[in-house]
């Protein structure tokens, strides 16, 4: 029976995450990363453009302007923020990828250029979350607090999610962050 | 009676900001600032090390995080945020900056690298903030939401004091700015 081998893509990912943690993302070459997995050049370049685009190159797996469109009429601006948190959960931080997520993320708190980068797509996300529920028809700074708060929830639940100690699944974080967040922000 | 001359700093930023706003920042060359101020070179290196720090170069002039640290014991968290926005208002979104920085911001809407720069700037102080609410006691998730609503009532606040109809004074507009992003993020 032949051993189950992940695609060719995440192959390269692990084998880049590994190096990464272990000899630090800037003393680390793409000739490494494709020794590591045993695969060749041209394999690598089909799927990432350089090895940053391996922390950053795949889309964002959740849609969450979408979700928010989605939510049913009648949604509170946080609720359907809630909804694009849920299918977070749902669809990209699941069990199975809280340890490549969790290394992922290590190897991007050791440097300040990758750090960057991250905080960049953050402020993409609010922006596109702030939109969807302008889309709504939610006044512009309603949706602009519902969408901060949102990423401000996604940024602390995630971090709690990849914690060692964490048992609890993404969804369940992001709601009791969620309510922690509104209390604080009701103070 | 000589005309009163502002400082080669100053004359320097008004020419290039008149220059990125006619030509676009891409097209306008240091030897085109230098000549459009009559100033030289070497005056220009001394105060920038490049174009782009025309516009980022200078500190805040607020310091916003000591704000933060000098409000009066038993301020709550955004209390003491807005503390640190009135003293935006008094020493850095003063009237006679307000064209300057009206300019400054026109020149930076047209560029994505430098909307990126000004982003992550807006990122540095709500990560300063957070660490001053964490130094009162706060606790971490509290001292975050605080920080979040108060960076994003100073961009509010700042889109409202530079639009052109505008006639209010900033901390003004920013304490109705923070009253409403409070209300918000109630709902």
């Amino acid at each position: 029976m032949p051993r189950w081998q992940p695609n060719p893509r995440e192959q390269l990912t692990r084998a880049a995450l590994s190096l990464f943690a272990e000899r630090g993302y800037e003393n680390t070459t793409v000739v490494n990363i494709v020794e590591r997995a045993g695969l060749g050049k041209t394999t690598f370049f089909r799927y990432f453009r350089d090895k940053r685009e391996v922390l950053f190159g795949a889309d964002s797996p959740v849609d969450a302007a979408g979700e928010i469109a989605a939510a049913p009429a009648g949604t509170s601006p946080l609720e359907a923020v809630a909804a694009a948190l849920d299918a977070a959960g749902a669809q990209a931080f699941t069990p199975d990828r809280r340890e490549t997520l969790a290394l992922r993320q290590s190897v991007i708190d050791t440097n300040p250029e990758l750090q960057e980068r991250e905080a960049l797509k953050s402020i993409g996300l609010a922006a596109a979350m702030t939109d969807a529920l302008r889309q709504r028809g939610f006044p512009d700074l309603t949706s602009s607090v519902a969408a901060e708060l949102g990423t401000l929830t996604l940024r602390i639940a995630f971090d709690r999610w990849i914690a060692a100690a964490n048992t609890a699944d993404f969804a369940t974080l992001a709601r009791q962050v969620l309510s922690e967040v509104r209390a604080a922000a009701a103070q």
